[in-house]
Parts: C-alpha cells; structure tokens; sequence
C-alpha cells in the first residue's frame, strides 16, 4: 500500500472553492469541518459528527470513516471499540467545502453509542401535527425506533459517555 | 391558527436527554443547533445549515424550513428570496439532541445557492480510488452533477455570495 499523505488545497477565491476540481476544505476555529453520515443503502441519516485534517486524510486514505471526537478530544477511528466499521461508498463535499457527506456501509448495522442503528430514533411533530399535539408550547417526541441493536454497557463498559448537557 | 410559541426542555440528564419524550436541544456557544437537510424522496443530502432557537421554534410551528444565516447574522427562512421553500415531512433529533434532520421536499427542486439541487454535487475518491489518482497526494474531485437548475445572477442578483475563504 502506498503512503501518500492527502494534502489540501489553499482556499483561494470562492469561484475555485464552489465550481473548482480541488479539494480545499474550510476547517472552522477548532481545526473541525463538519460530517454527515448516511446509510448508502437506505439513505438514512446515520449520524451528525467532526473530522480534523487528520480524521479525512485517514478517511479519504483507507476508505473507512474517521472523526474527531470532540468530548475525548482526539482521533477517532469508528468502530475501534464497539466493531461497527464504517466502509464509506462515497465521499462528497458541498459548494463551499465547509462540510462531507459519507455514504457508509456499517458493520454490524449500528452507529448510535445509545444502542440503536442511526442516532435519529425520536421524531419532532411539526406544522399541524404539532398545533394538535402541544399543550403549553413543550413538544412531545415520538419514537421511530425502540429496538437497540447492541447493549452500549456490553459494548462501551465504563467508558465515559459522549453527551455533554 | 394557533399563536402557541415552542418551548423547549431543560437538559437535566444524559438519560433525560437520551431516552426520554421531550424536546430539550443543545444550542452551541454561538446559540446555534446543526442541521442536516436531506430530500425526502431519494435521501439525497440537500445541504447542511444552522438554527437557533427562533428558527427552530418557527421551523415546528409553520412546517416550513427556517434557518441562522451566519454570513448575515439573521434568521433565515429558507425560499424567501429564491421560492425554493422546503416543506418539512419529517424533523427528527439525535440521540444528544445536538443535531435537526430535516426531511423536505423542495419547491422548485433547487437548494443549493450556487444553482445545482444539491450543495453536494462533487465526489471526493476514497482508498484505493484515491491511491490510484493522486500525484502529489493532492485530491481531484469528481462532479456528479453538472447540470444547473437555476442561473444565481437571476435569483439572488447582488446579494453577497454566503461562501467564506
């Protein structure tokens, strides 16, 4: 295997970054651009997440997702401890590179450290739904999935969970 | 119709925030919440904004897709100077409610400012494509739309392009 390092381009003009051949990421103040996870299969949104420079040139090199993690502060290989690899089909960047789209296969069919298959289980009543539902303005959520694939005690022990108040 | 203003949650515990019924989203520093916008029909990932509060409250309350503009500083709802509205089917929160999936369906058929459907229209390659096509270790991106649905001269006129360097 080659060990070429993926280098990025300079952001030099918004016509080169929105309509150019080059890969010129923003990254923000924190050396972060944001993630998009979905399953190539159904097209659910699987997961929302963080890459550093680091994370997408891994990603981009060996075609499994990488993330930053932002509560452990450092790289994070997905599926290094729980098993659930992520193969990505397909890598995409938006008009302003500021933001990727991973289209994954995941091993063993779950992404979400609570235990079920996206980290998008609970759905928001919106428009009339929501004029019937609300009774003092707070919204009720409505389940779309109750079945985890995995206990995240079996799997995830005692390290610390990943949800900041 | 009803004047009912969303309220949303206080975030008193990870097991509250993980498992339970009410909305109670984590707003960044900045007072800001990720979006993820995909269309309902094909899962197609549309683009990728902001909301704070008000535009999520409005967001639930009209059906309709508000945003944060960052490059403007101001509420944004999305259409109003382009027609391309986005109804919402569907708003979903994930597992840390720190991220809106929003399922749309887009009048117009365009959500991208640069005049394609998508804000993704380029793919990176990915392991063994990208060993195969890189020089230098820099990145070619491939375009997997070419085709226009919209002039933005005609649409936005002189507005400043939202695309930072």
């Amino acid at each position: 295997m080659s060990v070429a390092t993926v280098k990025f381009r300079a952001r030099l003009s918004t016509e080169q970054v929105e309509e150019g051949d080059g890969l010129a990421p923003k990254f923000d103040d924190r050396g972060l651009i944001t993630v998009v996870t979905t399953d190539s299969e159904t097209g659910e949104v699987l997961m929302q997440g963080y890459m550093n420079a680091e994370a997408l040139g891994l990603t981009i090199k060996t075609g499994e997702a990488h993330y930053y993690s932002r509560s452990r502060q450092t790289l994070w290989h997905k599926g290094a401890t729980s098993g659930f690899v992520q193969s990505v089909r397909e890598l995409l960047v938006d008009d302003d590179q500021d933001c990727i789209w991973l289209r994954v296969d995941v091993t063993g069919g779950a992404s979400c450290h609570v235990g079920y298959r996206s980290c998008f289980y609970r759905r928001v009543p919106v428009g009339s739904a929501f004029e019937k539902l609300q009774s003092d303005g707070h919204v009720d959520l409505e389940w779309t999935d109750r079945d985890k694939v995995f206990d995240p005690e079996d799997v995830y022990g005692d390290t610390p969970n990943p949800t900041q108040l």
